[in-house]
């Protein structure tokens, strides 16, 4: 499923590069540097599995560290250098010294991440011998940025980056700074996942840059909220990865404070906006995916419950397969609802799919079934259900599941 | 997949026939009887789904009604009759009082069972009009049986039947009784399902005969014990279907008492032998299903907890790719591991395949790639998983996911 591209916007501060460290068989980049001139105050968020992968545990420290201080961050692709042990470890800790070393700061503000395979040893001798080329070519420049996002992908078919910018109305800031105005607050998200995605964070890499002026902890309250509504409510198998790391960097380029008028509202519409891009573009490029299900979830009792019925249906094969076919099988999603351990009662459930109505009160309701089909069929379709116990609701990005997402997913490692 | 045909028993006291109702659109048989000519005791397990069908609320009532006596067992295949309403719940009383009137006893010894789609209405004219026939043309013959067990079917691609006999040295019994001596007791399981399996029961149909003599509640308890240990650790697509139904019906006809001598003992190992020959039969017949995989879950501190690692493996979508493609990828397994609640320590976990160490200490273990390839590339492959934190193990039944599943269940209903 293609999207169209979204104009990009580059907050100030920021200098990325990419190059090919030989790390994929494919000789495709692979590796790839942000930095920060100044450094940057972060917020992070990180996967919920229990074996998490070298880089999350030496990023994590390094931020504990650092106390939220990042001046690089090193990617690699094609290793994920998870299951690897204390060697593991000790191959991140190396490059990030080694990088360290280079841009003259310390390893525990350099942020690793890696993506790719579990349980084969990190080639930190390839990574390390690029470092040198991967810092000097690095540039604050959208060209860079691009080339930052495609070095980070796996199975991805397109690089995946959305941008918001919003200005504060103040009369102290004037001076110019590259294209954007010293009152502009520029946010610039890139990702990278198209399979394992799942509530939670799953091998899903997110970097979202911005010249806002704010603390770490704060970073940390913004990226959480945005991330509950977008990254969050998503699902495309189920499979939570190890790697998962969403990364808020504000270099505070733009002079700007969370605190200045109006920013902090801003700056959150700004970021769910990327964050929910990133998703949206995240789940259309999912790993054979055709049709992107936008689920929505009412009348429960509370966000929670809608999130369990929401994540039972997107995680059924059976309703995932029916999509596959745009086969408009209510009865699929309401015995999906039913096993989901919340209390329903099915003669409350109404389900609907695209405008129609097409289950009311848990039994067959009269339908067109072409007209579903055809809803189905689109690249888009909503998926509402009604539970009928209360008044929360969520909406949920999901995925059909394709005979394509079988055969990507049995021919990957080996 | 395909197994060697075992050879059938026939329990005394059951009569069995089938006929094409016209519910099938393919015109095969869809309506099947057992009829118990003096009654038989019953125990009764049904889906843990909210959402139930029709006859799975009339015969759970049914047999609270009759104290757990049943007459005949009537089975429609080709129209679940779930999510019908109260429409669906009188289509099934219909059906049952009807077949209780030509057989002279009360409705509530009539036992109802159907599989097929959701959400249409059961057609139950056409049930009713072929109920003389369907009743006049019952013979005990293992021909009869295995008719029951064809007509029962939906997309399953063989029918699936299992006995087992045991003897108990009573000088008291002596009579002749058919083929079996009057001191032989015979279980015979028939079941039908292909997706939608998984624990806690799932569009399965089980219905197990014997001569034993024993009580209601006897039978449940022991049933209870047989499918904890057969359908309750199998997982082919983790959907729990709205219809499971596992009935196991005592004819009495041996005159041999679940107190006689060692025939408790005997009789558990029977049908716990029984049940786990269905398992496999409907693992191996799974929609789509190339490998089985025996999925060895050790070291766990419960077998609950056993249970929670063997269902998040077996539900891992990137997990059973990996087994179609015969991909020895343990990081998925790992990982599937560490995301399943369980408080797991990754450092203390062992994975093999087949014979083969892959993982030990939840780091990369030296293996022979093509061996595990092999191994996995079988019609049947073990893989163990050790926890390293208590003395609990389980033995589960699962499957890979193959694009021919997806195929399958995306052309279904419309």
């Amino acid at each position: 499923m293609r999207r169209s591209p979204e104009k990009i916007l580059l907050p100030r501060g920021f200098s990325f590069s990419a190059l090919a460290a030989g790390i994929k068989v494919s000789g495709r980049p692979d590796l790839a540097l942000v930095e920060i001139d100044g450094g940057a105050n972060a917020g992070a968020l990180f996967t919920t599995n229990r074996v998490v992968a070298a880089p999350v545990e030496v990023g994590r420290t390094a931020l504990g560290k650092s106390g939220g201080r990042v001046r690089a961050v090193i990617v690699n692709s094609g290793n994920a250098n998870c299951a690897t042990g204390p060697a593991g470890i000790a191959a991140c800790a190396r490059v990030c010294g080694d990088a360290a070393k280079i841009l003259g700061t310390s390893a525990a503000e350099v942020f690793p991440s890696s993506t790719g395979i579990i349980g084969v040893p990190l080639p930190d001798k390839k990574i390390r011998a690029q470092l040198p080329e991967l810092i000097r070519s690095r540039s604050a420049s959208l060209r860079a940025a691009e080339d930052f996002a495609r070095a980070i992908m796996t199975t991805d078919t397109r690089p995946k980056i959305a941008s918001a910018r919003f200005r504060i109305s103040s009369e102290r800031k004037t001076r110019k700074y590259g294209s954007a105005t010293a009152n502009d607050v520029t946010v610039l998200g890139v990702a990278k996942g198209a399979g394992m995605i799942h509530p939670q964070l799953a091998t899903m890499l997110v970097y979202i840059f911005t010249d806002l002026k704010a603390s770490a902890p704060d970073l940390r309250t913004l990226l959480r909220e945005a991330s509950d509504e977008s990254f969050n409510c998503m699902s495309i198998d189920g499979d939570t990865s190890t790697n998962d790391t969403v990364l808020l960097l504000a270099s505070g380029a733009s002079c700007i404070a969370l605190r200045d008028g109006a920013a902090r509202t801003n700056f959150s519409a700004a970021l769910n906006g990327v964050c929910r891009s990133l998703a949206e573009q995240i789940i259309s490029d999912g790993e054979g995916v055709q049709h992107v299900i936008r689920l929505h979830v009412a009348g429960a009792r509370s966000c929670d419950e809608a999130l369990t019925v929401a994540r039972t249906i997107a995680h059924s094969l059976l309703v995932k397969t029916a999509w596959a076919g745009a086969d408009p099988n209510w009865g699929r999603i309401l015995a999906a609802v039913g096993r989901c351990g919340v209390a329903i009662d099915p003669a409350r459930v109404n389900v609907f799919i695209g405008a129609q109505k097409v289950c009311s009160g848990g039994v067959a309701w009269p339908f067109d079934r072409r007209r579903a089909h055809q809803a189905l069929a689109r690249q888009e379709c909503d998926v509402r259900v009604e539970l009928g116990r209360g008044r929360e609701s969520i909406q949920f990005l999901t995925t059909d599941l394709t005979a394509e997402y079988v055969r990507i997913n049995a021919d990957y490692s080996t």
